[in-house]
């Protein structure tokens, strides 16, 4: 670890304080930030040495390289002496999918959004809130309501449906859809990156590795509070809920550390 | 009952078929439709003939205004030989509130309409939603939500809230607000007034006394169907529901069968 700079060595600080990272998850954002289009692949070597930077040891990325592969995320090949790593068309199709919630700099959200009520008793439409929770669309209300995006489904049949552009959340649901716990980590995460901004705005710039392992840092910091939440407008939140803040500092970190060329990682090797 | 035209004989049993009226409420109806203004009066008289024209013998007549007295509806007072009866200020303005909704040729409406739903756990509004059914001013959805007329209330603390023009309404919420039962009796005064019309558009004139008779029936008979469900747009109801059709019926015999003035009853004593 001798060889980082300070101000890599106070900001990789920052962002992996708390709790550790999983190895396969890190993995993931990995590919999805530096590889995720067909053709792309990263060199056993050139991931070991990012990860290393990140403070996870080479057996611990086998291990989770191992896992990725046997879940169908990875394609791993041999190249010469070492292996070339690839996602395969499932992991590419999931990192697409996430891709926007990760990087847009604003969100889009549609304009309406709709709320789809059941009965208490019998026969009043509690089954089908129970198929539209399985498809990952709605957000439960209790037991008896469901809110998605967009306008009224056609076909109702047996719920009771209105659309409208704002709901009154009240706390409860604020609370539901971020509990206080997850409002404590946006709120750690809004100073740590802002910490890291000004880490990098008052010294040398760092190196072009050290940028790479600093970068899906922050991707993965950002990307792991990002899904564990539903996917919903501000409006939905806790007052205070510094998520905005958080997509902005985002954004302007991602400007000061662009994604490397994968070609310029395997050059220093 | 000799005395009766063939038109009103055949217009009333129309009207009272099926279930006999109760008489108490039969009573509120008159005083509502003839004497609802402050100083106007019914004589004991021309009460007892009133309703003996609906076939409700004196006895059960007194019977209603005892209790109707207990329970602060009407006033008696002793006139001459018999009894002046009117409304007390309570009986008043209750008639004056149900008055818009019986006589209206056209229910208003607010244009927007509001949902509130709580959650299934503690501390989600559940008490919340029990306080605003009192009011007596909301539709209950099963056990999670409720339906009001106008914009969202200001203060909506615990509960998720969505104003809208319009709301979908599925088959069991049309029938928890107009049940099978409730909607053929509808039908059933449909068919009722509009042979009572075909009636009086063939029939010689019945008599002032005679009118005020069929008109207080058809009054009642509209009334006892209309408070029996909540005070909703016609889209809250099924399909087919005749209330808009039985609005207009009832206010083309209104006119037919305008109010008569009470001092013409009071003369034929």
């Amino acid at each position: 670890m001798g060889t980082q700079s300070q101000t890599f060595i106070d900001a990789a600080a920052l962002l992996t304080r708390g709790e550790s990272h999983r190895v396969w998850s890190l993995i993931v954002t990995i590919f999805g930030d530096l590889a995720r289009r067909e053709g792309e692949g990263i060199s056993g070597a050139v991931l070991t040495r990012l990860v290393g930077l990140m403070g996870i040891k080479p057996e611990a990325t086998r291990v989770a390289l191992f896992r990725l592969r046997k879940d169908g995320w990875i394609d791993s090949v041999r190249e010469g002496r070492g292996s070339l790593h690839c996602l395969t068309q499932l992991g590419r199709r999931q990192s697409a999918e996430a891709s926007p919630r990760i990087y847009d700099a604003e969100r889009q959200f549609p304009e309406y959004w709709h709320l789809l009520v059941s009965g208490s008793g019998e026969q009043t439409g509690r089954g089908q809130l129970d198929s539209l929770l399985l498809t990952g669309d709605y957000l439960p209300v209790g037991a008896q309501a469901v809110i998605g995006p967009g306008r009224l489904p056609d076909d109702l049949k047996g719920l009771l449906g209105v659309e409208a552009d704002r709901f009154f959340i009240p706390g409860w649901l604020h609370d539901q859809i971020c509990p206080p716990e997850l409002m404590a980590q946006y709120l750690a995460l809004e100073n740590d990156l802002r910490a890291v901004l000004e880490r990098l705005h008052n010294a040398p710039l760092v190196s072009v590795e050290e940028a790479a392992a600093l970068r899906l840092l922050i991707v993965h910091s950002w990307r792991r509070l990002l899904f564990r939440h539903s996917d919903l407008p501000d409006w939905f939140f806790p007052e205070g809920w510094p998520g905005p803040t958080c997509r902005s500092q985002f954004r302007t970190l991602m400007d000061l550390l662009p994604v490397p060329e994968l070609s310029s990682l395997e050059e220093l090797r």
